[in-house]
């Protein structure tokens, strides 16, 4: 049995929302040798100065080649290579095209990749990442001041002209998610941004996710402090409503890990310590990451053995 | 009925067989706001600088991303539009894509349209140039020495550098073609270039053609000696073999072309003057060319309203 054509995996959420940080993770369990990732935000229409003279945001769907997004999303669900066009982040100019193969998993990363139909239905595992909005000011600000030489205040200027867009076209596409994850800070930690925030997960039921609240029921995780499964709605559909604290003990993680893989009979459980991230330039690991990141592989891997 | 799909045609040829000059007649024929054509010899791998590294031709298949060539054929078939790629002739360079929006018909116009199956089966109607050599020759270095810059003996060792690439991998293409036209001089007119140049149309059972050979029969057309309609065996099969000279007088070339169009019944001939063609600047006319041309859009429309 098993799966033939590459799994296709969405990671969509606004600027800042930790989507490189996400997929690096996903890339330690399955293996680079297994994954190729994409960033789906160079599609533009219009280099810098075009846009300048049509006052367009690079963000607004009708500055991206949208139809050719699709095109190449169904491409690659088919195993086709494509030509992926590149935009030059320093130069704001329009390059030549990159050709991509995609191998078993390919991870797809970018901010519209929900907008269409047509883009949703290449997914077989659609991720939305929703941090708190305050979290995500002060993540968007640390790393464009130290990776891409902005002032805070340039950061906050920009925030600002792409408000409107994010909220008519960005976070429209949190609906059309199969998980949503949500890091928020606990009380009382108003300025974390690292290893100490809380997770909250939803899991719609749009795709078969591992029986959370069955972990915790059956005692096989008897640490309800740090670890709850809740039925909720939202946006007025059921949704499982799983949160995690960043307090938890890594070895509590490790045993939800753990049990997560186990719907996996057979496949071995990767060895590598995922849920890293940097801050100030340290590596720093958090158990609420780890444990989103390996839902998402976990997810990969069963469409692969199982569809 | 009729097909709402693009109708797609192929028209492939070594350098220098007359692709350009046969593509402006169909566009004539047939519209500039109905035809999109598009020349698929920009998909190269390298620039200029690497080739010359790695001492690959820039016609050889393995220059060119002979999947993506696949792939952007058959979008187009469905009615996608596509990025092309875009190779800079004068830099050398690879520069950014290119959307192009399929129109009713789409001519693909280069060196490789035939090379693999798949891309064979994109196409409605496949037309190979395939002019006698010494002909080609002279064509080729008109062109490149008068619109490239070229001298005739740069141009005459290029082709010498080409002929390996040429002979291996283009000219076995010419088996693939439903309509085979080859120009080729008249005895005594060892020079001639235009005008009094005769055709030889190789008609493949492949598609279903007008039949030439009741035109004459029946007595529509009387001037043996400027048309003629035989059976013969070309590459070991069965084709008809259609002859037209230079000197077939205009109004007759008209009257075959009205018999060919009457295939079409409902649609009304075009009445644009097409076998136009450039030679030293001055633009010339050649009937067998426009025969050519017309037949080839007489099935693309035949395509279009039929299948």
């Amino acid at each position: 049995m098993g799966n033939n054509r590459p799994i296709i995996l969405g990671i969509v959420g606004d600027s800042g929302t930790g989507k490189t940080t996400f997929v690096r993770g996903i890339r330690d369990v399955l293996g680079s040798d297994r994954v190729t990732s994409i960033c789906i935000d160079d599609y533009h229409k219009y280099d810098r100065i075009q846009r300048k003279g049509k006052r367009i945001s690079a963000l607004h769907p009708d500055c991206n080649y949208v139809d050719i997004i699709e095109q190449h999303l169904h491409c690659l669900r088919r195993g086709e290579s494509i030509l992926k066009p590149v935009y030059n982040h320093s130069t704001g100019s329009l390059d030549s095209p990159e050709y991509i193969r995609p191998k078993e998993f390919v991870i797809i990363e970018g901010l519209l990749g929900y907008y269409t139909r047509r883009m949703r239905d290449a997914f077989d595992v659609k991720i939305y990442l929703d941090p708190e909005e305050r979290l995500r000011v002060d993540w968007k600000i640390a790393r464009d001041t130290q990776k891409r030489g902005y002032t805070p205040e340039q950061v906050i200027e920009s925030l600002k002209g792409r408000e409107d867009v994010s909220r008519r076209y960005i976070r429209p596409q949190r609906a059309f998610a199969d998980i949503v994850v949500s890091f928020y800070r606990p009380k009382g930690l108003e300025n974390e941004t690292g290893t100490k925030l809380n997770v909250e997960l939803i899991l719609r039921p749009t795709i078969r996710h591992p029986d959370f609240s069955r972990f915790i029921d059956s005692g096989l995780i008897n640490e309800q402090c740090c670890l709850s499964a809740t039925l909720r709605r939202d946006e007025g559909l059921p949704v499982d409503f799983i949160e995690i604290t960043g307090n938890i003990p890594r070895e509590i993680g490790r045993r939800v890990m753990k049990l997560i893989w186990d719907y996996l009979p057979g496949v071995a459980m990767p060895e590598k310590i995922i849920g890293k991230y940097h801050e100030r330039k340290k590596e720093k690991i958090s158990t609420p990451l780890a444990i989103a990141q390996l839902l998402a592989s976990y997810h990969l891997v069963n469409v692969k053995l199982r569809d």
